[in-house]
């Protein structure tokens, strides 16, 4: 759906939607395009166990300041599975560039974070899931790729009672997934989204400020440049 | 895979399997299957705000019986969404059978144990997981159908590490799909399942005693009648 296109009900109310939001730049910027398209937008983060536990603090910051409608933290225990940097303090977060699928990729997380957004859209009558996911910068990330995420939409249709009654027809937003960082940061600054209320960083330290040398700072000090806008970010 | 072909890698190990253990009768027997097939189980279950809880309790004596490697319990707050007579108290669990899908479905259950199971199975480098889902008797859930199985398969091959970089392919065993109660039943017998063990009511009381009113008691009755075997159920 372009921009700006307004997604309303027959009373002209806005249409819920679940949009996952991680307190992170590319989850704000998707929760500011959805709202931007008229939806009325249920933000779902997750408490995982991960260690930049700032992003959740954000992520309320987030919601407020985008006008959720609601916004909720749901706790779920994948460091219990351990397996990945983010969550598990024995894997170290990398400071360098790596090959192949970094190790901090989470087992299944998008899968995870996606059904629960299902579930919680069966409950609201929400057909429309919101992921800030990019297939751009994290090309590394299996769970990011349009292929993943067709095959979660075409899951979702089958999986649910709302989807088999035929009452609407689930659909996997990625609005970011073909853009660079720039182009996610031009879009949010358009659609005035505060860059300073979200945190990036794997490693951020409890008041939400950057390390500077993660793969995920990177990136995002890359954005600003190349999206030749000031960088926002608080760093130690 | 035939009942009782041996799953072994090449040094005469068994292969790792999860497998998803609610307590119940189908899971237990699904349990069953996966070690006749020489898998070595690592079961899961989820303390999701179910109402019988004694399920869970059961759950832990059934993987000490049936010798899984390892048995976890992960918290996962589905109450927090309601929608469903298994998490919210304020929705009534039906005493007499229903039209359509019932009021017990968890909305998108299936999606998420999967999802969950499928991130423990990546961190243990297994690829088989096991799910004792049936379409006879529970046609009414979307999400115990093979197509939804299918569609979830695919998604887990796309969505992994493990998947996408070729080290194995995700299967979703489902030994029970195609079975009565009654053939479950006596399949599980012959495996050596103790059912005495098992807790299927919906509203068992602490000690897991049965109502024998709801729609999963009169499924497992009925089954064992079918079977022609004693029913051990502790009904109150």
């Amino acid at each position: 759906m372009a921009e700006g296109a307004r997604k309303e009900d027959s009373a002209g109310q806005g249409v819920p939607a679940v949009v996952l939001l991680s307190g992170g730049l590319d989850s704000a910027t998707c929760l500011a395009v959805a709202r931007s398209q008229g939806y009325r937008c249920h933000a779902l983060s997750f408490d995982y166990g991960q260690r930049h536990r700032a992003e959740l603090a954000a992520a309320g910051r987030i919601a407020r300041a985008l006008q959720a409608v609601e916004h909720r933290v749901l706790r779920l225990d994948l460091a219990a599975f351990g397996g990945s940097a983010l969550t598990d303090p024995a894997i170290a977060v990398p400071e360098a560039p790596t090959e192949g699928i970094p190790v901090t990729y989470v087992p299944a997380r998008n899968t995870v974070l996606l059904a629960l957004a299902l579930a919680w859209a069966e409950v609201l009558g929400a057909f429309d899931l919101f992921i800030g996911v990019n297939a751009v910068d994290y090309s590394g990330y299996p769970d990011c790729r349009p292929a993943f995420l067709e095959a979660f939409e075409h899951l979702a249709n089958l999986a649910t009672k709302a989807g088999v009654e035929g009452r609407g027809r689930f659909r996997v937003h990625a609005p970011l997934v073909r853009l660079s960082k720039a182009e996610i940061i031009r879009l949010g600054t358009r659609l005035g989204v505060d860059y300073a209320l979200t945190v990036s960083c794997y490693q951020a330290d409890e008041e939400g400020r950057a390390c500077g040398r993660c793969d995920s700072c990177r990136l995002r000090r890359e954005g600003f440049r190349a999206a030749g806008l000031p960088d926002p970010t608080r760093y130690r």
